[in-house]
C-alpha cells in the first residue's frame, strides 16, 4: 500500500514553503513585508458581500454544472467592453482559475500528452499537469528580454508528435511581462502551423500599465476553434477567496467536453457566484483606480531596483509581480531563507519567492527572485529599502566566502 | 487539433440527460415530480447564511490550502460526537466531495492503475477516474441481495496488480445500503490481505433509519493507514451549492501528499466555510428531525413499491435513495421517457433515473431505476401513485407489443 508516484513528485508550493521560517523570524519580533505571494490587498468591493447576503432561498440548492446563467451573461457584457463578444455558452464557470486550468488540461490532452509552456512560469501549472498525467515542455523566457517569446525556431523546436497545446499567462504571473500584440500574431501562427490548442491565462486581464490595454488571444481573427482562455475573478475583483473562475472557448466540442467535466463535479459554489455577478456590474472606473495604484507600486519597485546595476530587470507592463535577477545571488533558495533568518534592518525584513520554482528546468532561475507589489508605497519603499540592504549585505557575505575558500 | 480521447469519452450525467424531455413535458402544461436528482429539499439552516454574513473583512483573501483551522477543528469535534477521534490535521477541507475524491485518487493510483467499486455507484466517479486516468473496476451488487457486497471470493477475483483500492459508499447512492459492521470487517480484512487503500465516501453519514446508527470505516481498528474518507457538508446540512467537502485520514503521507495537491489549487471558498462553521455548531436535533422526516419518505416509496410483486426491493436502510427492479421493463431508458413524453395521471408524471448510468457494466441495471424521496410525504404519495399507474400501463404496452410481433 504505497501512495502514488505523482503523490510523491508533485511539487511543494515553492511560495508557502518558506512560511515556517517566517513564521520563526516573527516570533523573534521581526517585522516581515510580504512580497512573496499575490494577494492583493485591494478591498473587495463591499457590492459583493452585499449580494452574497441577499441569497433568500430556504435551500442552498446545486446550482447548474456551467454556472448561474445570471453570471454567465454578466461576464459575457463585461467581455463587450473590451470589445470581445461572447455568448453565455462560451463561458463556463469553474472553481476558481485553477480548475479551469485542469479542465482545459483534461479537454485537449490525454496522458502522456505535453503542453509547451514558456518558463518561468506560475508553479501550480505543474499540479495541474501532474493531476492530469500531462507532460510539461519548457520554453525558456529570459530576463534579459523582459521574458518575451524566444524566437520561432525555439519555439518550433519544442514540438514533438505528442504535443497538444501551447498554455500562455499574460499579464503574466511570475514575470509581469504582457505579450504584445505581436506576439500573440506570431503565436496564433504557431499553432495554427503545428496544429494545436492555444490556452492563455488572462487572470491579471485588467492590471496593464502605462496606458496599455490588454489584447486577448480571444482577438485573434481566424484561429477562435483553438483558444481557450482561463478566467478568474480573483485578482479582477480582490476576491481570491471566493473560488470563482471560468473556462471560455468559442469550440463547442471543447466546450461540451468541459460541460462533462463540470457535471461530474455538480457545481461552482453558489453564494461566491452571486457576489461575482454584483461585481460584473461595476463600472470601469473601480479599475482605473486599482490599476492607478498598482502602477505606482510597480514604478516604486522597478526604480528602486533598477538602480543597483547588478540587478537584470526590464520594466514589467502588467499583473503585480517581478522575476528580479541579480547578480551575486547563486542560490536564491539560500538567499530567501537567509534574509528570514539573518537579516534585518532595524527589526525588518522581507519575504520573497526563490525563482527556482517557477521554472521546470533544473537549475534555472537560482538567481532570481519574485517579488509581488502588494504592500501600499510607503510600506512598498520601506521594503525595498530593506531587501536593497539585505542583498548588499549578503553579496558581501558571498564575496568574503567565495574569497576565504 | 483534436479534443482528448478522454474529453470524449467521459459520461454525460445520466441524471441530467432527461432534463430537455422533462422541459418540454412542462411546457405541455404537465406537472413532473423530481425523483431523479439527490437535492434535499430539507432548509439549509438559517445560522449557515448568518455565519456568511458575519464576514467582516475588507478583502476576501486566499484562505489555508487545508481549509480554515476553525472549521477542521470543528468537524473534528462533530466527529467525536460520533466517538471517532480525529486530529484537525486529519482533515483537509476541498471544494464540495467532488474534490475529494478526485484527490484521494490521485493520492492512491498512477495513471493505468485500477480501483474497484461495487456496482451500482455513483456516476461521478466515473468522471472523477477518467481525470485521473484510472481504471474502474466494478463489482457487481444485486437488487436481491438488497446491494450488500458479494462474497469474498468475488471481491478477491476484480484484483489485479495493478489495483490500488477499493472504494464504497455507505449510506450508499444510488441503493440506499447501509453496509453493516460485519461487512466493514470483511472490507478491511480484503485491504490487508491484498495490500489496498480503502476508500469510503460517508457522505450520507447522518442519513440512517429504523434507530441504526452509522458505522464509519474510521472505527475499524488496524487499518487506520489504509482508510480515506470523503467527506460533504452538501447533504448533511442541506448546503450543495455550497462545495464545501473534505478528505480525512490517519495517514500522514496521505495527508500530505493530499496537501500538495490542495496548494495547487490554492484553497476551498472561504465564505461557504464559514457557513459551514456555524452549521457543525448545530445540536443533533436538527439530525434528529431531518432523519424522521426521510425515514417517513423512505416508508411511503418503499411500502408503495414493495406492493408490487413484480418489483425487487429490500428495504433500504440509508441516504435518500432506492434501486427499484422491474419486472416488465427492459430498457429502463425508454421507460424514462415514455413517462415523461407518453404517460400522465391527472396532467402529472414522474422523472426518475435510469440505472443503466449507475454501472459499468454494459448492460447492466437496464430493468432498473433510481428514485429519490425527496419531496414531503403528501407529494411523495402522489407521485408514487402516478409512478405506479404509469408502469402498469408501461408493462401492458410492451407486453402488447412483444405479442403483436
Amino acid at each position: 500500500m504505497q501512495i502514488s508516484r505523482r503523490a510523491i513528485s508533485i511539487q511543494e508550493s515553492p511560495i508557502r514553503k518558506l512560511a515556517p521560517l517566517a513564521a520563526s523570524a516573527r516570533a523573534r519580533g521581526i517585522k516581515i513585508f510580504n512580497l512573496n505571494i499575490g494577494q492583493p490587498d485591494v478591498p473587495t468591493p463591499p457590492e459583493f458581500l452585499r449580494a452574497v447576503c441577499g441569497f433568500k432561498d430556504k435551500v442552498l440548492e446545486y446550482g447548474p454544472s456551467d454556472g448561474l446563467p445570471e453570471l454567465r451573461e454578466g461576464m459575457a457584457a463585461y467581455f463587450a467592453r473590451y470589445e470581445i463578444a461572447l455568448d453565455p455558452g462560451e463561458i463556463l464557470i469553474t472553481n476558481g482559475g485553477s480548475e479551469a486550468i485542469l479542465f482545459a488540461f483534461n479537454v485537449v490532452a490525454d496522458q502522456g500528452d505535453e503542453i509547451i509552456i514558456p518558463e518561468p512560469f506560475y508553479t501550480n501549472y505543474n499540479g495541474y499537469a501532474e493531476m492530469a498525467s500531462l507532460k510539461v515542455v519548457p520554453v525558456r523566457t529570459r530576463a534579459e528580454d523582459g521574458f518575451h517569446l524566444p524566437p520561432d525556431d525555439v519555439l518550433d523546436a519544442a514540438v514533438t508528435p505528442r504535443t497538444r497545446a501551447i498554455l500562455v499567462c499574460s499579464p503574466n504571473n511570475p514575470t509581469g511581462t504582457v505579450l504584445t500584440w505581436e506576439e500573440l500574431e506570431r503565436l496564433a501562427a504557431f499553432v495554427r502551423r503545428h496544429d494545436l490548442f492555444l490556452i492563455a491565462d488572462e487572470v491579471y486581464k485588467e492590471f496593464t500599465y502605462d496606458g496599455r490595454r490588454h489584447r486577448s488571444v480571444l482577438e485573434l481573427p481566424g484561429i477562435e476553434e483553438r483558444v481557450i482562455v482561463v478566467d478568474s475573478i480573483s485578482k479582477r475583483f480582490s476576491a481570491c477567496g471566493a473560488r470563482v473562475g471560468a473556462v471560455i472557448s468559442r469550440n463547442r466540442e471543447v466546450m461540451a467536453s468541459v460541460l462533462k467535466f463540470g457535471q461530474a463535479r455538480l457545481c461552482p459554489p453558489t453564494l461566491e457566484q452571486l457576489g461575482a455577478i454584483a461585481a460584473y456590474r461595476l463600472d470601469e472606473s473601480y479599475f482605473d483606480a486599482v490599476r492607478a495604484e498598482y502602477q505606482r507600486r510597480r514604478d516604486v519597485m522597478y526604480e528602486t531596483l533598477t538602480r543597483d546595476p547588478g540587478i537584470v530587470l526590464k520594466r514589467p507592463r502588467g499583473a503585480f509581480y517581478m522575476i528580479v535577477k541579480m547578480a551575486g545571488v547563486e542560490d536564491s533558495d539560500d538567499f530567501a531563507r537567509w534574509l528570514l533568518e539573518e537579516h534585518q534592518l532595524g527589526g525588518e525584513t522581507v519575504l520573497v519567492a526563490p525563482a527556482g520554482g517557477f521554472y521546470a528546468t533544473p537549475g534555472a532561475g537560482n538567481d532570481e527572485v519574485r517579488m509581488a507589489y502588494v504592500l501600499e508605497v510607503p510600506k512598498l519603499e520601506r521594503a525595498m529599502e530593506v531587501f536593497r540592504a539585505g542583498l548588499e549585505r549578503y553579496r558581501a557575505l558571498c564575496h568574503a566566502a567565495t574569497h576565504a575558500v
